[in-house]
């Protein structure tokens, strides 16, 4: 079993759940396609290939019912489809899938090919929620590996529980921070008192940051490891989508709030939203089931303004988490052109954290 | 008894509420202080006087529950106060007040006053919502002549019922496509099947537009009127302030796509959203009473956004009525320095409709 | 040579370019690949076939610098793509591609790759622009007949001067209105004195609106062919994306209010952006060439804010005339199932306008 | 001379100009009115009194030519007016005034009254732009002390050069972290290679955050002075306004860029957006002086987004010590009924620095 960013003792705030996974919301199904093949120089169309595709479903494969939804951007070098919608119903209306960002336009097309498929159009049209990072340093980007099968091995082979992190899925052939990143996940419980308690899940695909911006828990992590193993990487190319869950139930205008927030935690990690990057985070509630179905009327339960505000610790914990864990759990990655990205070193980042008493 | 723009034999779409008026949303009332003294040359600081205030209360005077709300601007060349809090909670939480561009000020300070006072205060803070349209080619603007007595007058004296219309309440001094233009009102009465019968109403201050713009009922009016009496007035000095009520449970985000829908209204009547108008639209709901309050869940009805459409067509039947009605009671005004602006001339306006096939 | 709608005899205001298009824009080439094959029952994946795509190319084919861009929707029930980097860096990279909904991701798909093999990548990484429309009622939407291409062929056949209109590109299958829609073009030449004279183009891929809404130069054309032959059609299936060019020296906030004005065009043809309407309106100024590659420091020209409603005027007109031309120019079509769409009557629509005194 | 953080020996990123001060970017100046007077228990409309108001010319007194500028919210539990005309527009017309909550109203209204009696209405009407945040907890404020004159002595006395920080101006009676708030200013100098040296500097009106939020150059001050005297506040009563100007040449939308990141900066010191804070952020830029006023062409300079992230680093460290400044410069305070709040202690922050290793 992998150590996650908990198991080398960083301290972070808050209570996760039992996963500490955006799974630990009921329901939500997280599913991947990961594509490696071939070493050594690139040659477009043949690889090597550093990708992969991510799934997630709000209610699980077997349940698509829309879910409310808001999103916004840090900075918006990057591509989340389907948000006019979001924007004007409120609702997200089938999985949200992250991948490359030269494999939106296939990802999208095998999204709606397998909705018509399967009769999970919600109406008689879909607009596919993709997101991306770009992983052209590592991956035969503009050779578009990613087929419709690896689209529908990720939407049919979600699963609830512990999931993968670092090096599956869209995250596969990511950067972070000048070290390996990728895919990564945590979560928070927070109890709203006269209410219950509540789940806030995310799941990042990092891709953003440069080596000095780096902090963890506090500790400039990325100015102590200054002199590790790192390519000459243009600082320019990064970005990060991240996903919030939560099965409190907020409205549309209250899960934008929730998504700003997310950009909050990609701060407390040092990134800036720099011009290059595309740092977009969606955020839906899996509460209120049936209210995108209800004809003429639904009756949705709505949390007070006033009480939201453990949920927006809960998102900024679970943002600042989940892109530490995808630090953590990511491997070296040799890619395209025998480029070397190397895992952040986790004994030294223990040290960085003992020498500024933040190890537990 | 005077003539609105139906007894003129305009022919509108849809069925209008009980007065035709925006206080056919139960509960909203609505309140004027009109100031008017002095004739002749402008002395800044003494007149000619040409204004005053308008108070919409969502709830009646008695009852300062928040309201569901959203807003937007067509062309943002005006001020609507407080609107930031209202994008963030989906709450608009008092009275919305009326004035001229430059007694902006002067109304929000006394509506907070008012507030504290009566212990109206929702939050230990208040953000007055108040916006304006420019009267100073009538009166004299800058001698700063609204009061807070005239503010109280305004929202203490709202009723229910039937309302004034033209050169009264905020829309005292204004100049509407060329003719002397002001307040108006207009309702639409919709059924959706399974849900209910709602009430759209809306009430204008409409300030905007010039003589070759105006269109009635799809007739080119103003081309009609080219000879009428009409001042030489530079095109840009407009605006139009749009409050659009519904009894409709609509969500925040809801009631800005409803706002939206006024600015087509506008448009029917000829309106481009010209760089120097402040065309700016903002809806609410008195539906979900409680919804503001209760804590920490509160239980919202919604209509299905699939419902919605009838809302729409109200929302810009009843704005472009409203304007209408604006200028069929607006009546001549002589002005600051004797300008004199005409009323739409009722004979003329019959005329033009017969020709046109427009009359009923 | 077919009529457009001022061959007919309609009256729009303001003075057309040389082709009354969006090709009027010096630079400005549109590229079609219509697609259609195939009779009676719909078998998913056979056909019957009526789609296709439009590309547009801001420069030309030949100049893939990004041109400065704002964008908004009416109402957001659509897709157009790419937008978020629009908002944020305030240009548009690459041909804005026009689609059926299903579509997107395919031609999304094929754009990068074009791009990428073609050097035209502005930046490592790509967000195509495309925007859809949903003609899955003539059309096999689901058998996915749009391919990399037919996408090719638009992108590469694209051309100056006068372009079809009607059943072609990304429009052949649409219906709007409750007749046959599709592709129409027109524009506007105006003079702001001082700076030159500037040119709107305005293309719309046209789908929207019910029979009973239609309104031609201000009259109820809708209400007044009641008899003519129509289907029996879902009322909330349409959408309009409409792109706006032009080059006047606008930066990209002010070309966001450009795209806002288009809204009103669609409002003067009875649109009200119904809730199953994806309404979305793009705006691009080719002026300024070189600002978005030039470094560290762009010289920009910018049109002043109070001289930009001749350009809010041309943008209604254009749109307005363009939806016309759409319908005047589409022709009877025979679809999925043998539903048959038919085309607006010119003699009826000539006799309509007479009876209400609009024809020339 | 008080000590600033600086001073403190807290190490902060970045160079700062000269005074380390909104004031460094030339032109600005920054006047106040602080109004202290009274003690013991709050009589409404007597006192105690413990606030001000704040004025930031962009261009210094003596030129109200407007500067291009942009604005958002983190969290929009506050009020900024005039933001609806510079979305539209994209410049700011006036100074930015800032004050407290309940006295928005009457410093807008003596803004315009001064625009109008002194020539400088840019419009023939004006939309001032006044922010505020809450001091209701230290000050009397329901008994609107802020008068025209108070707002006149702040407009006229602007000052360049070294600013005062503290209780003073719109923050006399601000709380921040459960210590003393105020007003801060700090700026950072950046080199854009072949460009030239910009200036960003900020001031804030602090009043956000609980004590166990605050961090401090990564350091979790609040939570090592749990034991400082603290009184039991409500969580929900703070808000930050954030003014960032620079004289780096920026458009509309890229100033909007830099106000995000101030949002990012208030994540520095532990700021979450909460739901009672009015977190809202305005940057301006000084440059391309004339573009407001050229007709009908103006000629702006435009740094390239490629360049921009210098501008955005500057723009959340000089947010961040700002803030941090404020908080070191507040001195107790005693307040309404007798309500002290304690100065954060400088010997125990050293103290905490140092236990991070943080302190140079």
């Amino acid at each position: 079993m992998k150590p996650r960013a908990r198991d080398l003792g960083i301290g972070f705030a808050g209570t996760p759940g039992r996963f500490d996974a955006i799974t630990d919301v009921p329901g939500v199904s997280v599913g991947y396609a990961t594509i490696m093949r071939g070493e050594g120089p690139l040659v477009v169309g043949d690889g090597p290939v550093r990708t992969g595709v991510t799934a997630i479903h709000p209610r699980g494969l077997g349940c698509h019912e829309p879910v409310l939804a808001g999103w916004c951007a840090l900075n918006g070098n990057g591509e989340l489809t389907g948000t006019t919608w979001i924007d004007e119903s409120g609702f997200l209306e089938g999985p949200v899938m992250l991948t490359n960002t030269h494999s939106v336009g296939v990802v999208s097309a095998a999204v709606v090919a397998w909705q018509a498929r399967t009769g999970r159009l919600f109406q008689p049209y879909s607009y596919p929620v993709v997101g991306e990072t770009y992983d052209g340093r590592l991956n035969d980007i503009n050779g578009f590996h990613v087929t419709a099968a690896h689209v529908l091995a990720a939407i049919e082979g979600a699963t609830e529980g512990p999931i993968a992190e670092g090096n599956v899925g869209g995250g596969t052939g990511m950067i972070c921070f000048g070290f390996k990143g990728g895919t990564g996940t945590a979560s928070r419980r927070v109890e709203v008192p006269g209410a219950g308690i509540y789940t806030v899940g995310v799941l990042v695909q990092a891709n953003f940051g440069t080596r000095d911006q780096l902090v963890i828990a506090g500790v400039p992590v990325g100015r102590e490891l200054p002199d590790d193993p790192s390519p000459v990487l243009p600082a320019e190319q990064g970005s990060i989508i991240v996903v919030v869950a939560t099965d409190a139930p907020l409205l549309a205008h209250q899960l934008e709030r929730v998504a700003r927030r997310a950009g909050l935690g990609i701060g407390r990690t040092g990134g800036i939203g720099g011009n290059g990057s595309g740092d977009i985070m969606l955020a839906f509630s899996t509460a209120n089931l049936g209210a995108a179905t209800a004809d003429p009327l639904a009756r949705i339960e709505m949390l007070a303004n006033s009480r939201i505000n453990p949920l927006f610790d809960a998102t900024i914990q679970s943002t600042e988490e989940a892109i530490v864990n995808a630090l953590v759990a990511a491997e070296t990655m040799r890619g395209i052109d025998d480029l070397v990205i190397p895992a952040l070193p986790h004994d030294r980042l223990r040290e960085a954290m003992a020498r500024y008493r933040r190890r537990a």
